[in-house]
């Protein structure tokens, strides 16, 4: 196997019962450990040991939902893994460039370059936990997004890589000339830099997105170097990965620099009828009542006087344009109960299994034929895995699909590198301000 | 020994190679690990070794100064450990509530109920790394500060302590009649709530105040349950432990309610003459002038064209009105000059051990005598200890002084409880929006 043979790359979408809405009541999974580290120490190491890329963690700052807060959380697992990279969701519009520069840096440094940043511009209710009476408009979130990426690569690039000398004799801890202030601007941001640590060991963590609107494709396009994206069939899935691609060469980037890894859903079992039960026993579960809210939520149109068994009512939904949020889940589930002619009831368990990522039931051998066929024919470079059942999918994941993969040469049998960049096949970011600094 | 006698506590203030301002050009050392996480874990290990109270970090948000950002350190050090509290900084003025509520509550699950807040207003530099055009006045930021805390009170208190459920035959996973909105609306924050994550298990994590200021002396009265102060004589000492004391009864606390630790920057070696001639090679190593340029930011006032052997310029001092940031400092550093009749190389001398804190160079024996007789003569409650190398002055401290207190009865033998509270003495807050919604 060649060393320049393309990989897939797989990223573990940690949560605490799985995606499945109702996995939590399964008996396999734990969900009164939602706040226990050790719980996510054994799902990271069970990760690491199936040799995948990354662990991911949403994340929002309103709710009810109790979870540990990630650059906490993974700065804790960075010290119970060796290898695997650790991905934050962290929201541009309630926080500062500053702050999160900086604590992306420390991560980055305590885990010896794992670190990796998912992009979100946050969704509307958390306005009220900041202050503020209302949710910015979408394309103004996503223009003060674009400039605060940019305050953050700036302040990682205020320090040169060799800034620190450490010289005893002379005198000299850190070379003054190779730390910078950046007196950084812009519209929304305006900071003096530097930035207070050490340029994180990859120069910048890997940079993620998880928009699929028309502006969320465009900033990824110009910004990430990971995509996790919802799709729902391989057909869409190659319109969206052929599009995205095709839009890197304007910001003069190769198609090699971003990889787009599509949600899947996994439930696995040895055979199809045990993987089916499973489901069945899952989607037994469901509240029906609190998955319609969700939906109407999702949908900006309250459902919950209509019919369970009759159709979404199509002439009442609101539009796209109506949605201050995620524009393309929007899109995706009005497209699949269309589609597949689903009773509003049918659509929740469609979505019960992971909000309207792909979801699958089926032997080891089906989804390694599943992840080959999307990986080999344009769909995606590999994929946001999100078991239904933690730990016990992701066990099965690692143990039953990783090695399938493996024996058809799809995946790697050893990690090559030491962080994410390198798992990534990402080169290292040179540093922007250095080399203005030097040829000016 | 009973379990009622009262006992000191020691806080380990962390610092990459010590508290004295040239101890990273010693060879004891390793000034180049100064965001590398494994020397922090030794550090830790070495204070857990010592049954030492806690860690604590400093912290802020400008400059160039190469560290780590304290909840991702602390977090990765609550993994690394098992008993030790881990004590951040973390200022008010460029923060908010909901984040630092949110991040300290995940600090306090992920280490199993250790985590503390040294709550502070912050340095005016940080200003222009937050798009501001100047630093708020002292007591602005101070009444700023105090709103700060009440709102990440009621947001830890969002969560009654048993909301989780967890039962999965009803299907109640979190009881929502025990997760409330706060719709907190003060002066300078508004925030709606709840937060999302469950009630830390300490209730609050160990509220720190370190301000020695008459406003920073307030508001730790009603606030703090550990007060971090700089005194450089026992009878100074004496004076702040019975003024901030006497202060709580107006707020309804009793004395032990609140932990006096002022700085301790000790140099300990088997011979007074030993650790004398470390202190030397410690003061040799100083710059000059970057000492003057720190001694002038402190005073507010350029030094640098005065004579180095003359004393402090008096009539030019600009008065503690003009300092917008440390002020009890500033008072300590004019009247430690003044009544050592020092020059101002001697004064940066006298300074570099650790910033204004209490110095020592002595043996395990007089160190011992010196802690228990602030302690028992009304100077202390213990000692925030600021070795002036690091490691080995930790490793001497634990090692030589510790076993010392500890026969003199001093001093714990064994860690008693497991969290941070606990080792304190403190007890656990009732839920206050809990008692009120009871009542009411």
């Amino acid at each position: 196997m060649g060393q320049n043979e393309r990989k897939l790359h797989l990223n573990a979408f940690l949560a605490a019962s799985g995606h499945h809405e109702a996995a939590w009541r399964h008996a396999d999974t734990n969900p009164e450990k939602s706040v226990d580290i050790r719980h996510y120490a054994r799902l990271a190491q069970i990760a690491e040991r199936g040799l995948l890329d990354s662990l991911f963690l949403a994340d929002g700052y309103a709710g009810a939902g109790g979870k540990l807060e990630p650059f906490t959380q993974l700065a804790a697992l960075a010290t119970l893994t060796e290898k695997i990279g650790l991905i934050a969701t962290v929201g541009t519009t309630y926080n500062e460039p500053y702050h999160v520069a900086r604590k992306f840096a420390s991560l980055d440094h305590i885990s010896g370059g794992r670190a990796g940043w998912n992009i979100v511009t946050g969704a509307g209710s958390a306005a009220f936990n900041f202050g503020r009476e209302e949710h910015p408009e979408h394309s103004e979130r996503y223009e003060a997004a674009e400039e605060f990426v940019e305050v953050v690569k700036q302040l990682w690039d205020s320090w040169d890589d060799d800034a620190g000398v450490y010289d005893k004799q002379s005198g000299v801890q850190v070379d003054k000339n190779k730390v910078r202030e950046i007196n950084f601007k812009g519209h929304t941001y305006s900071v003096k830099g530097p930035l207070n640590i050490p340029r994180p060991p990859q120069g910048y963590p890997v940079l993620v997105q998880a928009g699929s609107s028309e502006s969320g494709r465009e900033l990824a396009a110009k910004t990430a170097e990971v995509i996790f994206t919802a799709q729902q069939s391989l057909e869409e899935a190659r319109e969206f990965y052929s599009d995205v691609k095709s839009r890197l060469a304007k910001y003069g980037r190769s198609p090699d620099q971003l990889s787009i890894l599509p949600g899947l859903s996994p439930i696995v079992a040895d055979t199809e009828a045990e993987a089916r039960d499973i489901e069945h026993e899952l989607n037994s579960y469901i509240n029906v009542n609190s998955a319609v809210r969700r939906l109407s939520d999702r949908l900006n149109l309250d459902l919950t006087g209509h019919p369970l068994d009759g159709p979404l009512p199509y002439d009442l939904l609101p539009g796209v344009d109506t949605i201050n949020g995620h524009k393309g889940r929007y899109l995706l589930i009005v497209d699949v109960a269309r589609r597949e002619n689903l009773t509003i009831r049918q659509l929740t368990q469609r979505l019960a299994g992971a909000r309207g990522h792909l979801t699958f039931a089926g032997t080891p051998i089906q989804l390694a034929d599943l992840i080959e066929e999307w990986f080999e024919t344009g769909g995606s470079d590999g994929f946001n895995v999100m078991p239904q059942l933690y730990p016990s999918g992701l066990e099965t994941f690692v143990d039953k699909v990783v090695p399938e993969l493996q024996n058809r040469g799809l995946f790697r049998t050893a990690y090559e590198g030491s962080t994410l960049r390198e798992h990534l096949g990402l080169a290292r970011p040179a540093n922007l301000r250095s080399a203005f600094a030097a040829s000016s």
